[in-house]
């Protein structure tokens, strides 16, 4: 009973990124602010880094849902920035599907908030064309943990991919080799415990 | 391997409330007992909200169990109402059958008191028969999280679809400009972090 | 080793509430919003049953702190009513005192938001002047359990008593004969566990 | 995609109590101990009122995981016992099988301590024998939570369903008019909350 | 800096239960079910055990609060019994107090529900008459745990010995020698690990 | 719908420890590290103790990932030991691949840190190529309980079984009779609470 | 009974941070390390922009305890270094104690890692010598809850005050209009939720 | 108002070891049993490191409650070892309290199981009698949470000073340069966090 690994190819894969906005975050309860912040630039950071296409999209930004997280619109200048006028779905937005399909990828990597609404639907229309679908759920958050499991029930019996920003990172590099500074100052600036390991290590070292 | 995606349709779907009773309501002890009572009457309101189809239901009110939340009763004064006799599992009850058949949709959005039985049960069968499921799991309460997490499994396993009333909300209505007030109310009225944004933002922008 | 039980009296205590605002209620994360909401609201509601005198003060409410809650407002039309133009410690402005002075209380009930600045500067504040402090903890609200921990260790080892919204009304009331329907609406209205119990003995003793 | 409805019948199913065995009760620490205890003779207590075909194994009661919880030896006194001479799969064992298959029943109710190995593995050995498995989650105990869960993962993923015993009595009765207060009596020795129910009602209901 | 050791005498203490009614004991959330019941009849076992007097009371017991648990009724079929018209801190009961110091006991054990009103306001008050007072903690119960935290506090900060009832057993009890079989009775009857310790030493030693 | 057990074989599986470093070891958080630590030294002795073959690998050892757990160097010399120049999946390695095939065992036991990455990503290809995996979740660590149930997800969405050490020896041994000094020592030394039951009754035993 | 407040002065306190090192950090694990890096940089910050002479000091750099967090050392170029040769205590250490007294401030706000050790014994030595005490209790970190709770007990119970980095630089500033931009740079820069606030309030303010 | 430090003295402190016995040690849930075991190895390892005179103690060994941890009997075999042959609190026994006065200490380090009685009990009586008491949280164990908090606000009230043994380990020890190595062997050997460092600082460090 063989399975197929779908495995994360950075030269097929696009990030999407739904719904980071001030008014929205203000939700997200089932992840402690200073982390989902991290998380959720740990993930832009990695996409710039792998170069992966990237969207943007938002829900009303100019209601009580409030503009985009500043520091996204910052590292993606270029990107294909949709502001839907009212759909939900993100999906359901022409503009915002003809986007990801001018990338030409298959593998399609989603976060947002909140995860059963602005990353569940998009997922599920994704996967129902035919798309690999990744999502980043510690990048994504909602009210609290239960209806984050029903969300991530509902995902992954349609055969979304769970994952987090670093195993996404770890499969897109596949080996140290690649690049190893460049990894290595991604992790440093995302996880302060591999921060300290470095510090240490560099210390040592750099005495010699 | 392209997934269907089973997306809620206002059209398709009613709404089934089973034995929130003000005894049995007492045994929930999964969800604290402020969200949960703002969790059914969320919703409850939204059932209301997109004129979806409702049916009661309660098992033996005039024992401990109790009678139900006397706020049900005056949501829907005219949906039917079916006090069972005796069944354990609505579905073996054939008024209710017959009130569900008699609204011709196929897709059935369940809660209710336990999780475990009252809704698993007619969740099982109506997958059986063919209905697609939605399980509204924090309108639902049960003892503890372990039983809550065993109930899920089964019906998960049995291909029920687990969301939470905000989820259900979203997928229903489809685009906010069907009626973004309305939206925004019920939003308004049943989150509080919703609100305060709201609050906000309406004081910051009615003063212009 | 006999001591003294500083124990509330209706008529010598005094209600503050602490900017309750929209925008800081967003930084509330040790209770869950739908309890919080509830804890501060019943608290409001049995200043007033009381007739507790109530002073309400906001900080910055134009900037980003945001509005008072509007069902604070409604509540209290007449209150005393302090905007602070900058003093984070409510004790520090001038009209708040007096009106608390004005007020002829020794016994003063606080809560706010957050607690280990809203509350605690000003109770430790009043206990320096000989006030009595009954800090109200599930109606004030900080980032997380353990900032509320150090708020309260801070408080309590001044001298601050610690209670919740319904021992508070419990040792107010006294005596259920003083009024048995209105104790029981407060309850029914902010304990959905109570309120089942009332549901369910009417039930049974209005069909005699 | 019409699901099967595997439903409990009391006429087709048998009990397997594995190891509640004095010494390996000690290493439970998933499930608080007065909880336990209460959910393994609830689970005995309605094998007995079902009257269900029970079979009692155990794994070296001479040894350090010492002797069967004497309450079962007493509830079911005629109940066939094999204590395993060494088998850890109690399915390896030829007179534990032959029990089951004396019963010509095709649904087992499996429950034990540990969870990933008394149950687990019969549980995965009846599955492939073609048995229905239903897993008594809350009479099963284990190390700790990141045990059960792994263990859940395994057995659920091989066909196997979780219950816990209120779902399991509730699915084995089918109407509460097959006997009100057999079953009324079941839930009030096992089930504070319900018995505090039933308290309240006779009290006010037996006065008229 | 030497310190007074405030010790239980079994000739010295009395039990006061106050308010462990069907109706307020489903408000009942910071504890579980199953141990809480296992709790308080534990420490009415141990009253009786060590013939400590006993008092009884209840608020309304016709009223939505409902009776007492039938249990406690059974146990003490002779012990001064107050069923309070209206005051809710016992202690504003002339009864209640005349039969308190018609024991002649100066060390109070209390235990009820909820822990911040029916524990702590007579606690409270019993402190400021001079008597040392012991908090049964495990033996009373409330809302959630920052409620009983927040009652912790200040009875603890008033001269209450917060103590749970097997720490008390033991206090009372001084020496093994006094009654090894007695009090091994109570143990095994209210702690599953003990029995468990029991149940296997019992097996290994009687058999020699 | 009879479902296959795949069950272990100590006569067909294989070990394979990956990344257990002590740098990479400060990551895990979402395992006490006392427990983590036992739990690894539990599965090598167990792979010892059924001398399973085992094969070792580090990634990048002189780097902040720092060296291999000494322990397991010590238990075994003379395993292979990949000291991969770079790759993040394992079995991206030809080495450790060819080490793996050169076993000639289909089964392969999977541990190591951190989850979603060390040891996903080899379980994942592994499956792959029709082996089946079976992870040792309690001897595998990383960041959090979030990531942990999203690597979960995915291995058990592909195949892989998910066990802990504990159900992998009892699995592994099949009857206490092979050897019932050996698996208890392993026990005894692993499970503290097993150690106290041999411990007791080892002295009252002893005695006669 | 008048408490006295004892308030922080931004015209009398120092700030001693003590042992935040790369090798000590991966000892924390009573906090989040994202929540935790941030907690120790917003210190840092705020005794920057309160302009409070700062001190340093580390225990063993040279060793497994590791070099100082980078952060630290870039911020505080020109503060007193203690890297102590070997006293635990950093109070045992004179030229510790001299550079604190140079600054002739009497209260000391002290974080560290970890608090048992770094932050209590310091605590306790100023304390038995007569400056007040301020434990930054969410800079301070530690192996686990049980241990912080120990050592807060021990540090409350002499004295010290245990408040949080916000409250801090609340107490400090005392009013907005002391310098509103930087302070609310200070909270955007470490509190996620107020940052978005802010954005929000901005974008719909700067529109005017 | 300064305090005086009560500052352990390896000098003149005692350590107690109350009832580690291996049927009592199966009561212990507040602490998971894998760091309980090493919480008190590590005690009983930093008792023979600083040479403290040490005096074990038990209860009924010969009874349910089971015979001492073997390992404290093989580090202390030269140590006063009083099995009491019924008293409960150890300080009621004469040999006891006759071995700790004969050690000439005043300092008493006190770890037992259960807390509220075995550590709780010698430690009110001793502070009774004007000796300075550390009680090892993390080194004594009990039921549960609730119970733990208890014993200690009882114990903290009463003057005891509530530590864990790394704390007790460091002020014992005073300053690194007394014994490098020992110290750090005593860490590498009982935490495993900063095994792990040390085992990347030896391993950069060696190669040099």
């Amino acid at each position: 009973m063989t399975t197929s690994y779908n495995r994360l190819d950075k030269d097929n894969a696009a990030v999407l990124l739904v719904d980071h906005q001030a008014g929205l975050l203000s939700l997200v309860r089932d992840i402690d602010p200073d982390r989902f912040k991290n998380n959720v630039l740990a993930l832009a950071d990695l996409a710039k880094y792998f170069q992966l296409p990237t969207i943007l999209t938002t829900s009303f930004e100019t209601g009580p849902n409030g503009p985009l997280m500043p520091e996204l619109k910052t590292l993606f200048p270029d990107a294909p920035y949709i502001a839907r006028p009212g759909q939900i779905n993100a999906w359901d937005n022409e503009d915002f599907v003809k986007a990801i399909k001018a990338t030409g990828k298959k593998q399609l990597i989603i976060a947002g908030v909140v995860t059963e609404v602005c990353v569940a639907f998009p997922a599920l229309s994704a996967l129902a064309e035919g798309f690999e679908v990744f999502v980043v759920t510690d990048a994504s958050g909602t009210f609290n943990e239960l209806t984050r499991q029903s969300a991530w029930d509902r995902m992954s019996s349609s055969g979304a991919q769970l994952m987090t920003w670093f195993g996404l990172a770890c499969e897109l590099h596949r080996d140290w080799r690649n690049d190893v500074e460049g990894l290595a100052t991604l992790f440093s600036n995302h996880i302060p415990d591999y921060r300290n390991l470095m510090t240490s290590y560099n210390t040592l070292t750099n005495g010699k």
